[in-house]
């Protein structure tokens, strides 16, 4: 359980109501998922959040399924359970075959490798890699 | 400067210099970048994250460009400078548009913003978006 | 469940009892939560824990609830779910109001947005904000 | 030195020059920080980002400093140099003094402390912090 | 619940079966941990990161136990509660002592502290640390 | 440069020299590294830390390398330059062989990896690994 109760659509205010039809219209379903309904205790932060998401997550030069892979890996290795099961949900509902996923594991799972190495060696970066080199 | 001296060509062990014959085999350029060079302290885990790049970075479900923008968004979330800029880098040499760069960085903002919302909110997960579900 | 049983009053030993009876006199409550409960297997850290969180928590040039405000922040960004949980509740019980709650959900959501880009673009540090500037 | 050029005034498309525009008037000077001049480089990301912190970061429940307070918390925690840098700058540059930077470092340190400690011991939350508990 | 279903041995592919077969050989067990079943979905990664997990656990310049510490510690500074669970089990079982268990808990609290305040302070590092000093 | 100006001895309250002389005589050397002389700016906070430190650090059930090798690692995960480097050079001066780093990069690069996928696949804790099990 949350460290707030969901609101539903019932009790909701005018405000967060307008958010969850538009969130139900641009995603052609009923279905609002819990981490609206929490964060409609701050109603001014789920208006800005659903119309950054709106605005960025919409195709672009970037695929759908190319930004939710992005967004998985974000989420991975910010270790939030809540987005990474959202998002992989969501890439599976855009297209995400179960080759790119084992693709995606691998990649997520060479970049901490990597990540904790240079890290741990202190590496410095290479002029070569200096933008303007 | 990092925790070690870099290990260049002519310092090396032939194990290392293994390695660094098949980077530049395989990139098809003398160049080895300075993560090679510190790594090459622990020439058994150099031999196993070059065996283990090669083959997950290569061509596959997913074009190299993503995968690079994967790496690039984990490294990010952990916060690696030398990974952020080497996997910048090579995501540009292997096509990266401007663009494409503009809305990574958009996505990798908006999971962040995410990420520390549904963290703090604790949001349980949907039903909905369990496997099998 | 953890990774340790829970060392309840009956079953600890003086030097655990020592503290747990000073968690009680100091928050006035017969209460002892989970945290403490499982530290005391390492009965030198309990110690020094309860000791610093006692100094630490207490009032003086921020008040008690900005301190929870910051305790909240410093866990969600370290994915504590445990630390979230009992420091929202205890900002709540040492009276953070539903506003306040509000407008940190959209300070944090924020601070994590910017996190992520400032590091995806390794922004170099302004001179004007470097000490002495 | 970043992952990208930084975009001088004098350089910006008017998209971008909009949003130096009102930074300053904002502000109430001249001098724009390197993250938004590194950032223009997603003009649309630029826009969104200012917007958001403008309304995010204004007075209300919270007041200035403690927002600062909270956002050099999770900056820290995210192990971002520049925010760190530039949130530190900003609260004193609003009032923050060096008592309260004092407490806010032992704040900071104590959360990432009990956050380690909990982690390790998976601690499982008490019924009495759940909501509606 | 995680993102996918587990993988049986009955139900897997002969390369996946082959993975499956050489851990229980190595370890003496028929017991299959669920991280393998899961990772399974991508077989390549699989065999990758058992070949690799063989040779680094194995005993060499560090003990057994050493290592399983190590990892621990990596695991809770990344908030991994799976890698938390299974390495401190995996510590017991090669003989972590109750009484090591209780240092590295303090040692973990303790590194976690100073992390938080060696970054919020952005500490520059002392000449006498650098390589070659 | 750090958020705040390194105090040396000359200019240190009292309170800070007695930590600065403790310091000196516990580690029978002149030399204090930077991160007291920045943390002084939180004389408490100083005092704290580094009573911790000294008790936490000493011989136990755990050898003083192997208590570096465990903050090393906590001090990588956490994306701490400063730690990284401090306690590497620390490990090296307590003994720490060249081949004990080779290992102890290869644990950390093993643990990050894993830490990436068993987060990914959000893979449930094995009943076999709970306490009491």
């Amino acid at each position: 359980m949350g460290t707030v109760q969901l609101i539903e659509y019932a009790d909701a205010s005018p405000e967060v109501r307008a958010v969850y039809d538009d969130i139900r219209a641009t995603r052609k379903t009923e279905f609002i998922n819990n981490f609206w309904k929490a964060l409609a205790h701050s109603p001014a932060e789920l208006k800005r959040t659903w119309a950054a998401a709106k605005e960025v997550m919409a195709p672009g030069a970037l695929d759908p399924v190319t930004k939710e892979l992005i967004y998985i890996a974000v989420s991975v290795a910010n270790g939030c359970e809540y987005c990474t099961h959202s998002h992989t949900a969501a890439a599976r509902a855009k297209g995400m075959t179960a080759a790119q996923y084992a693709e995606l594991l691998a990649v997520i799972g060479m970049a901490h490798h990597t990540n904790g190495l240079a890290t741990a060696l202190q590496v410095e970066v290479d002029a070569a890699f200096r933008v303007g080199a």
